[in-house]
């Protein structure tokens, strides 16, 4: 057999730290097999295990915390010995193959890119965002990484959930869409009406462009867009998720018989809500940088933790980083044959 | 008694065309008093009104129709006679005060676009949506005409929401907000923080970066942003909401106990259903354009176009255009100054 996976969990992380990311840490270690280096204030995690370590289980001090507020350029410069910072440097170091945190997501991006680089061949990192759709889900790519972006930009974020949904979601021949306000190449804006040539001219199995009006029905499995898109897109569906649940709540409150129907409804229904359960889908990656870093909702619970340091695991197993490197590559080239 | 408000109806667009644009010009005529002029194929809107054209009520002959599918260019060039162009040439002849359409959004902008140009000082039509909001609705400003912006195009997209909030949503001192991934003024895009500081400088009651979280919990009255972001959002809106619903029909039919909760849960919560149904906004303002053009969804019921007709009504007697006019200049000189 060969050495165990090392993955390095930013420990003090996330809402309710180190509770539930020890707590996900030992399910991971007992359902996938790997060893997870907790970062972060020793005496708490040692506090959460009850005092002993188990196997497969390993810790590393790190005195500072960064916060859920607090801006990335400022942790990057003044949280250098953070639990988050921490484990990043793992990596780089190579005592961990993969870095997982469901902390600050602009601080361990930026610590993530500024330590690690990006993949040889790639210039910008994407976050993948794995969402629901009426069948399989899909990958939304970019989900706030860069937000201004140029067309070659988009190509690799193409490329990159292209083999993400390959090797991790275990599509074969992912169908790529490119998120637009129209089905005609000639719809959109000067940013994506170029991404669309470019991504004609290349070897992935692009369907053209995507509508935001489709993609929860799940026609494609890949979704390109810019940052700043990506991310209003990601905030818009989750704002109206919450405000039409907390109106739906008030409504039922004043309505005896909506308060039945709702139970009833809600009892009837356990596989919608396993659907849209997050943390069924395990974070989200950073893809394109120099190592593997998966990162998660501060609201994360241990399974959610859990299922990160699965895709982490699993990324890190099938080669995600060289496929993605060999697979820029095939595709610069691919378009400046076109051009 | 001054002479009535007379709007040019373009009676051949929608999907129930001309069965629902003739019953809401009807509605319209009773409930606000105007007169509606139905531009389209005589002999079937005559049909239609059952051989006898009311009071109120007059009839303009146009022999084309414009498809929904139809690209607004090809609908430019070719389509002189269709119904959607004759009622915006009636604006543009001082035949008509506005113009409404509920046919294909595309052509009915490019055609008011073309033949009325913009208001005075005004570089880039946007169009306002209003949306609902677990308070107050609000409204949605570009939704898809203007996709490639310049800062200075969303500046005077937040006038023109500020002005329509005023004088149509009867809100005093509207609330604009910017939409971004991030509150701070450093947070969004090149194009978005570049908008921040103009807004700064304006008269403009803004409040800063919203992001699509918390939109739909009705913190503004304006949320202001380029076309391509405002239609995909919009798009991404509707498809989440089309698709949640059809997965719980699909598991309401496999599930008793969902069914029976569905219908009492149905039947408790009128409020919401009022609330969620965009027939009550009665359509999307073009603002920026010289002469007051209201487009609206093709599934428009007549209750949408009647309410869309009286929405017209009340921007041309409050004068939005001259109130446009003066707020773009005034704004615009603000905004020098202060760079």
């Amino acid at each position: 057999m060969t050495a165990e996976i090392r993955i390095a969990l930013d420990a003090m992380g996330g809402d309710e730290a180190p509770t539930v990311t020890v707590q996900g840490a030992l399910e991971a270690v007992k359902a996938y097999g790997m060893e997870v280096i907790l970062v972060g204030d020793t005496d708490r995690i040692e506090q959460e295990l009850g005092g002993q370590v188990p196997a497969g289980i390993s810790l590393r001090h790190a005195s500072q915390v960064v916060e859920m507020g607090e801006s990335p350029s400022n942790a990057l410069r003044r949280k250098k010995d953070s639990s988050v910072r921490v484990a990043v440097d793992l990596v780089k170091a190579g005592e961990a193959d993969a870095v997982v945190s469901v902390g600050n997501t602009g601080a361990a991006m930026a610590m993530a890119f500024f330590v690690l680089g990006t993949v040889p061949g790639v210039d910008r990192p994407g976050i993948g965002t794995v969402m629901p759709s009426e069948r399989e889900p899909f990958l939304l790519i970019d989900a706030g990484a860069t937000v201004d972006c140029k067309p070659v930009h988009l190509l690799q974020f193409a490329v990159m959930g292209d083999v993400y949904a390959q090797t991790v979601l275990g599509r074969s021949r992912p169908k790529i869409g490119l998120l637009s306000i129209g089905e005609e190449a000639s719809k959109g804006n000067e940013l994506t009406r170029e991404v669309f040539k470019l991504l004609e001219s290349s070897h992935l199995n692009f369907t053209g462009n995507v509508e935001g009006k489709e993609i929860f029905s799940g026609t494609v499995d890949v979704v390109v867009c810019d940052g700043f898109t990506g991310n209003v897109a990601l905030k818009i569906g989750e704002g109206l998720v919450e405000s039409s649940v907390r109106m739906l709540r008030e409504e039922i409150r004043r309505s005896t018989l909506g308060k039945i129907g709702y139970l009833l409804l809600k009892a009837g229904l356990p596989g919608i809500r396993k659907k849209l359960d997050y943390s069924e889908y395990g974070g989200a990656p950073l893809l394109g940088i120099n190592g593997v870093s998966i990162i998660g909702h501060g609201r994360s619970n241990s399974k959610a933790i859990r299922n990160a340091l699965g895709v982490a695991k699993s990324s890190v197993e099938k080669g995600l980083n060289r496929t993605i490197e060999n697979g820029v590559r095939r595709t610069m080239e691919e378009v400046a044959l076109a051009t």
